[in-house]
């Protein structure tokens, strides 16, 4: 009998008290420096939606990668500076041994029956059944967890084609087949590259800071179930170490999951 | 002699202790509730520039709109979790009698002469010459205090055409001719008026989180001075009591000053 899902291990929590939980790192998830971002993204929104007193579902999250975090344990802590009515704001920090690695914010919040509509359309695509998956040889032990079908601004078996244009367009699920819920959202937000890859090949980078807004509830990622989600990602701009990118993670249904921001560091 | 700018006057900061610093509201800046979100974003950006130890210049700011801040005075504690080499992360609160109406991270950081290349482009607009400034009847007291000329997507004079498109693009510079600094780029980043009422009308909405990415230097910001800034902001997705808004800012030479992310929440 299989164990618990890589990412369903990475979330597990022990309470410290009401305002600590405690996790650790989990190989699997090995980035090139530390974690995968996109594996303490979901562990900082697991920590704040498994507060007793969290209200509603995530709208937003900031993270800010602050120092490497080591391979062991790590606690973090989280607070609620602020409840209203239908929203309420998190501050969580992710720490080792007194350090700060990671700082969040986070708003969660009740969403109503009310007027709703698309603005952005989704990039075109093959449907993913016809593009093939990408090779994780030469890649991060993460990247494995995932099942990345490249439409456009490929980075598979750790090649890159370097080009003028910033912009990967990929299917993505996850390869064991794991439902989507929140924290799995917030992970998928970092699944991109650093956009500087497609500009300069592979030079030195990291991300910073990353946030998310969540533009659909519980009931509609439980319909999304395993399926590929569709991402896009481009920069608007490289300036003299720093870059940002912008995402967008579709359904296969044409729904907006979430949109997706982050401000990267790079050299060369 | 005329006194200070009212831009100047919103962010003059009484220093409490090291960490801690005192403010007031301004009534030139009151919006419908409470001041303008974007003078909350700049006076959260001064408080962490004004501190002795930072580092380098403004790369990303997130700010979380809490609660309403009265009129009256605030207090402003901001700390560094994080001090690297060449980056540096804070975390802000701003209280009014204990209660904290408004969270904040930033990313500061020393940018090196490296690569850079904007891959965004800039929005077609008429130069601000040719567009009329838009009339600030009926609308907020801060609104007076901007030179603002739609090129599309208006709001003047309170009057909005409900439409099909969340777009809106326009010429902004401070009426009084003061120059931009980083906290006055804050200011604009919360310029537009909410998405929604572009296809609804006016409804009551609010901002609820705001991350700004700082794309250049002083030097640059010097070199615009009190010029029109070309600012063009959008929606993706409008979702039972949430939309998301997405903004640039250009400047009239085609450099991508800041680019600007937020989740609003509306009724109706």
């Amino acid at each position: 009998m299989p164990g618990p899902h890589a990412l369903d291990r990475a979330l597990e929590l022990e309470v410290v008290d009401a305002d600590v939980v405690r996790g650790r790192t989990r190989p699997e998830w090995a980035n090139m420096v530390g974690p995968f971002g996109g594996i303490t993204a979901a562990v900082l929104l697991r920590a704040i939606e498994s507060h007793p007193d969290r209200l509603g579902e995530p709208v937003a999250l900031t993270v800010n990668f602050a120092a490497p975090i080591v391979d062991g344990e790590f606690e973090i802590s989280r607070r609620a500076p602020r409840t209203n009515r239908t929203n309420q704001h998190w501050i969580a920090e992710l720490s080792q041994d007194g350090d700060v690695k990671t700082t969040a914010t986070a708003v969660f919040g009740i969403r109503r029956d009310t007027w709703s509509d698309t603005q952005a359309t989704s990039p075109e695509a093959p449907p993913p059944e016809q593009v093939a998956r990408s090779d994780h040889e030469n890649l991060p032990t993460w990247v494995r967890l995932y099942d990345m079908r490249f439409a456009e601004g490929s980075f598979s078996g750790g090649h890159v084609d370097v080009g003028p244009s910033s912009t990967t367009t990929l299917w993505v699920r996850d390869a064991a087949g794991r439902p989507v819920d929140f924290p799995a959202i917030a992970a998928v937000s970092d699944i991109f590259f650093p956009r500087v890859f497609l500009r300069r090949g592979m030079v030195p980078s990291g991300t910073i800071s990353l946030t998310t807004y969540f533009h659909v509830g519980q009931p509609h990622l439980d319909a999304l179930g395993a399926d590929y989600i569709l991402g896009t990602a481009h920069a608007n701009r490289f300036d003299r170490g720093f870059f940002d990118q912008s995402a967008q993670l579709w359904s296969r249904d044409g729904a907006l999951v979430a949109t997706t921001y982050q401000i990267v560091y790079f050299k060369g």
